[in-house]
């Protein structure tokens, strides 16, 4: 797979100044479209057609359990990631009623939950049950992070095999926000402040505690942050490693990635770790309520494209902004131009 | 018209309330879904509906021309209405891309396009040919304001009776800015400092000038603050008259109400100035570029949805924001509870 990685292109800048040009002779005033033009732009140069398609969107949701909620660092029981895949396989969680929303292929996939499950639909891919509590010991082996991110590659390859045009991930996790702030800090150059917050909602003295525990874990394991696989191994999540995967498949693939918020940017930073070039098929859906996601957004050098003071994760909002994508490049492909509609130009 | 205006009912908190209650039975932290949460809460109470439809949408675009271009405030020509008209009813507008995208009901009314349009499709409901020169005369008579109000409420009322169940209003009216920015400023108490923007594109040097102008002509006209068809009269618009009254006839209606941008928002404020409690069914779908809007916003006491750096009108940034309301209904109505899940709840 290192392979691969390495043959990730950066997105064809020169497509997308050609599409720059052309949005401008489109009937509406030059850049009155801001951020939509941006997209169309962004759009462009990553898959390198001028009128790109963005549907069907995937949603994938990779679902993994984490040791560390042994510390009590989380306001839900372990049993609800295991819960809430059964949600999801159901329909009724909220990611499965916006990917319905949007027309998005949806699949789940168990690549390390606590427990067995056997339900029809599932996707069974589970790595180990669960990581370890890494404030005893590294949260998995260096293999096994390979093994998650590895399935997350060959889950998105599938996907795009079958026809989607932007890649939407989401992770379902009890503890995952833990493990999350755990590798911004590390790749923060291990500056915690402001980086640690309630994740499904957590009191405030849980807060400070939640934070000591992420200290303890990264002086006692001490992850490279040179070695985005060993930090993966060490603090990181096998969702999360997942998540990354699928990223580095989207990007060999010039399929538009929809990030979704603070737990799946820090999944972002990790693709990015590995390849740099991988962002540019990134596009950040919104800005979480967590508070380490502004970080993780500035190391992405992205800006997200909604601000809703979501903090949910599974994609929700990744899969709340994809109309957006769809409108740039409906305006793209369908506006007239001054010229095809006689309107005069600039006096 | 007045009666029905009196006949405007606050939004119904109580339904809100109940809704906001059953939303936090939903398979989700509380309060995670952020402003979507709140989105849902509004529409219920707009509606009355626990479970509210928005689908679907219906989009009104008016369009008139501007006496106040005879100064040269714009940067294009006064023929761009009319031929921005003959865009629409053939499709290749912006806005007509957006409306594709949603399944709006779609309708183009020509309320004062200073010439004569005859093409298929175009409902002609002009009262005057484009508006007086504000700089040297009264922009039309008080009865000409009440007119164009009316067509706008009654355009509004025949589109409600069709069936839609939410209404995006926009316009096109080359100067029109100018006008909006003269209403905010006797709105804004006369202080007219970060009201007057560069519209359609006008150079920093022409900002000033546009900026005199309309001094000028508030200067001249006195328009009075406290009576809102005084100041359409004498330094309005006919399509942001026609604006007004379609949102007053969606509030009387319980029809929820998506506003664009700055010349729309401007229409929101003449209509909260004739009724209070319009201000109930409205969202702000976007924050435009257009300085004035942010004044505009926080005089209607709203929050924008989106934040893109639209400066296009049309009603473009209300439909592309539209999905969002639509994922709002959707959470409510499709999601999961804890219950019927059968998940463990917060410990």
């Amino acid at each position: 797979m290192i392979n691969i990685i390495k043959d990730i292109q950066p997105s064809n800048k020169q497509v997308g100044e050609s599409v720059r040009s052309y949005i401008d002779t489109l009937t509406k005033p030059p850049g009155s479209l801001g951020r939509l033009e941006e997209i169309a732009i962004d759009l462009a140069a990553m898959t390198e057609e001028r009128f790109p398609v963005v549907t069907p969107p995937g949603v994938i949701v990779f679902a993994a359990d984490h040791g560390v909620v042994k510390e009590g660092v989380s306001a839900f029981p372990q049993e609800v990631t295991a819960q809430m895949v059964m949600n999801f396989l159901r329909g009724g969680a909220a990611i499965n009623v916006f990917s319905r929303q949007i027309g998005a292929h949806f699949e789940i996939i168990d690549v390390g939950v606590a427990e067995d499950l056997n339900e029809e639909g599932l996707i069974r891919k589970k790595v180990r049950y669960g990581t370890a509590n890494f404030c005893e010991q590294d949260a998995m082996t260096k293999d096994e992070a390979e093994q998650a991110l590895s399935v997350g590659y060959e889950e998105a390859e599938k996907m795009i095999k079958k026809g989607i045009k932007c890649l939407i991930l989401g992770e379902m996790g009890i503890g995952n926000t833990t493990a999350s702030s755990a590798i911004l800090t590390v790749l923060n150059e291990g500056k915690i402040e402001g980086l640690v917050g309630q994740g499904t909602g957590i009191s405030n003295d849980k807060l400070q505690f939640k934070q000591r525990v992420i200290e303890r874990a990264i002086k006692e394991r001490k992850p490279n942050r040179k070695d985005p696989m060993d930090i993966l191994a060490k603090v990181g999540g096998l969702e999360i490693a997942a998540m990354a995967g699928a990223m580095l498949a989207s990007a060999a693939n010039r399929i538009p990635i929809l990030v979704d918020g603070f737990i799946c940017s820090t999944a972002a930073l990790i693709a990015k770790e590995l390849c740099n070039n991988a962002t540019d098929y990134m596009f950040v859906g919104h800005r979480s309520l967590e508070p380490g996601h502004d970080t993780a957004i500035k190391l992405l050098g992205k800006k997200p494209i909604l601000d809703f003071g979501f903090r949910l994760g599974e994609g929700t909002g990744a899969a709340v902004a994809f109309p957006i994508l769809l409108s740039a490049t409906l305006m793209t492909k369908e506006m007239a131009t001054f010229s095809s509609a006689n309107i005069s130009n600039k006096s």
